[in-house]
């Protein structure tokens, strides 16, 4: 057996994309009698990535993607039969696979838009529905969630940097996998870049593409003025010539002069590009001569493991940079390459239906303790549309008249909410008994929230070194039942 | 339009997986006539990942799989042919878009085979042939090759460390996307790991799949010993129980009461799951409570957040650890989550067909300066296997009767190779005009070769800190060449 490993990826089936845990665990509640028990889960991280002051939530469209195609094949079916337990029998009987075979998903699916600004321990995805199938599905939510969340929030801080500059990515060669980079591609522009070198992400998301040419172009041609000349003969309006093949500032002066060239048949030359070396001084250096030679107007590339602080570090020492191409950095989030949201059991519908079991998952850590309940997130904004603080509490539970928020790692740092303060609700119906009921937006839709939405932060959150907290509490009575749950769960030990 | 992400990805056509520019130079070299002008270009990283001394190629197999199959679908080309330029009009003429439809692989591929231990700048595959093929496929295949090397090396490492330890791989929920999992999962099979949680990999790869159950499941029973005993009555000889959900030695105890029930019932418990908190001291005490108790087989797995370091040290503060479970450190290779893999042309056939033009790219630093030629590697090994140096030369020039390894950093640091000194050359044939010539192994076979082949180098080059540093050279001929080329191709600045 030797496959051909991208050969029919993916088509027809990723009902297998999970850990196996959650197969065995499927097939326990199965046996147990357990599988329809009504569950509620939460997906959310613990804290925001690149010790920033939140993130930006995407990869839903690809979260509601995979519920909807969720089946098991019968190649998938064939696969979990084969595999043995450690005494050799078959792991799985064949009435649980065939209880596999006529599995349809008919969960709830509650979940932020993506371009949501979220702040940690936040649900971002609230799956509520029979166990089996709640708990199935942990493992492919927290893949395309976890990452493309990870990615759209760098996207956005190389977005703030950047200011209104242009920003391309172009990671593709050094992303983690085909999908390490289509994915990284969709969720750095729905964070904020303008384009992407990602051919096929321009085409499967209609995402604009952009790309110039490489050294090699340079090196198959006899000098670098040929080379640069050819291209613009190829390419007479879309030319950026890539100038640091041999000498920088030398391939600045040859692009001139066939810019020069271009301008006499009636075409200007759109950019060049810098690939290595000091960027601060090479871009100056470069914008001089282009400026002195009357192209004030070709815009300055610059590359070379670019990310938010070397940015914001080259506009501070006055690189004369028009347009910022970022690579590994976004899309493996160099920096921090995973998320780690989790997918934490929360309730559990009490076997004589009289109601909820809500649970809890205790750590050493209060922080990595997990909260208890149907949540919902509610965010209170200033009449200016600018959010102030986040409430979470349980919608099986009536809310008190008077709201109190409550830090969960301090419960001396409250706040009371006014009655009359505005809000909105953040995780919306997205499937309902397994149907799909919400209207998905575009990329664009979700791009331009999250530019509004991060835009409406203040800047205080949006700084890169140790940004201001935003405030996300439990509203009071869920803060007062989770302390007591953690009180009953946690063995008194001796001192 | 608002595609759904997932649904048919991948198949039926990969061709896509660019970046724009290897299109638009495409165009360039159709257009100039350049397309046929035979090339070659190496894919080499230029510094094992990590700090280490050494990296384990990986990703040869995805790579053959996606050349095999490289055509422009329909769907492709109308894509790009919607592609607009700056000035409104078509971004590529029909011509060359039909020319792209009827276009065929026929390169010549040399390639190290899969688990081969390998250095800075040695290629790890090369490509020959009409200069837009072999330009085209530049992303793919450093995107494919790129991680999968990187991921392979990164098992190897752990297994180093591990020992003959069990090590599970279990990232695919921190994992890049969906195939960040997948070809993840694989990469860390071949370079050194024994099973994933990874089902999808599973089925795909034939790797060895392993899982037990997630806090989730204590969680959804009333106590935790009422959840292990239901999850020993599903998998009544593959029982792992996961102790940390509320206390872990609690837990363990409880795992303990639970193993004599089925201990009475003619079953054995396989192990129990640390999760949290302070894995020397908690398995220690696990160890000592399961053995105290006549449990002394039940094995210890323990996770979070291990890697090759933590594993060392725990080992060395006396952890009795004797499976480890590896998620997010390794599928994200979190230290270093990229490869700086290049793939760079090294070699144009002169317009008269008279030979070789050799072409170099410039930096400002010589590491970054690129090898010209149509390179081979050839390792020299001691009598017992052992790699001893590696001599990168080229084929296309005579090899000197007596060989010298030249230092590319550093000319003065050389060795001579005895003329009777064994060796084997590292680049084998793969493709020959664009044909398959190569039976690939399976990844058994791959796993097998990367064990072997770590295993032979000194475990001075194996170390974590500061490795040491392998000899890899140019042939004295080829490094003459390459230095009078950059002395030719380098401007002479005032001083």
């Amino acid at each position: 057996m030797n496959p051909a490993p991208l050969s029919g990826l993916y088509a027809p089936s990723l009902s297998l994309l999970t850990d196996l845990y959650q197969v065995t665990m499927a097939y326990g509640y199965w046996q147990q009698g357990l599988q329809d028990r009504e569950a509620v889960f939460h997906l959310y991280f613990r804290k925001a990535p690149f010790g920033g002051g939140y993130a930006v939530a995407a990869g839903l469209a690809y979260a509601v993607d995979l519920l909807e195609n969720l089946r098991f094949s019968d190649d998938d079916l064939a696969y979990l039969g084969s595999l043995k337990s450690a005494t050799g029998g078959a792991m799985f009987p064949q009435a649980f696979l065939d209880y596999l075979r006529d599995l349809k998903f008919t969960c709830d699916v509650d979940a932020v838009a993506e371009g949501t600004v979220v702040f940690g321990n936040e649900p971002l995805l609230r799956v509520q529905g029979p166990l089996l199938q709640a708990q199935l599905v942990e493992t492919a939510l927290l893949t395309l969630v976890n990452f493309q969340t990870l990615i759209a929030t760098k996207a956005s801080r190389i977005r703030e940097a950047a200011g209104s500059d242009t920003v391309l990515e172009f990671g593709l060669r050094r992303a983690q996998g085909v999908d390490g980079g289509l994915s990284a591609s969709r969720a750095a522009y729905l964070g904020g870049v303008d384009a992407t070198s990602n051919v096929l992400a321009g085409q499967r998301f209609n995402i604009p593409v952009k790309g110039t040419h490489a050294h090699s172009w340079v090196m198959a041609f006899e000098d670098e003025p040929t080379a640069f000349a050819a291209y613009a003969n190829a390419f007479p309006d879309d030319s950026v010539f890539l100038v640091d093949t041999y000498d920088t500032l030398e391939g600045v002066r040859h692009a001139i002069s066939v810019a020069r060239e271009m301008r006499a048949n009636g075409h200007e030359l759109g950019g060049i590009r810098l690939d290595s070396g000091d960027l601060a001084y090479l871009s100056r250096e470069a914008r001089a001569l282009l400026n002195e030679a009357g192209f004030e107007k070709v815009r300055i590339v610059a590359s070379n493991d670019l990310e938010e602080n070397l940015i914001t570090s080259l506009k501070l020492q006055g690189a004369r940079i028009d347009t910022w191409g970022i690579g590994t950095q976004l899309v493996t989030a160099y920096d921090q390459p995973a998320l780690g949201g989790v997918y934490k059991l929360a309730a559990l519908r009490k076997p004589d239906d009289s109601g909820w079991d809500f649970t809890i998952k205790l750590s050493e850590q209060l922080a990595k303790t997990s909260i208890p309940g149907i949540l919902q997130v509610r965010r209170y904004e200033s009449e200016k549309g600018q959010p102030r603080a986040d409430m979470l509490y349980n919608v099986a539970e009536p809310l008190p008249e008077r709201l109190t928020i409550i830090d969960p790692l301090d419960a001396t740092r409250r706040r009371s909410v006014r009655p009359e303060a505005a809000y909105r609700e953040l995780l919306e119906p997205i499937f309902r008994r397994g149907k799909l009921v919400h209207q998905l937006p575009t990329l664009e839709e979700s791009r331009a929230r999250a530019h509004r939405e991060v835009l409406s932060l203040d800047p205080s959150i949006r700084r890169f070194l140790n940004p201001h907290v935003y405030p996300v509490g439990l509203e009071e009575s869920l803060n007062t039942f989770r302390t007591s749950l953690i009180l009953e769960k946690r063995p008194l030990r001796p001192a």
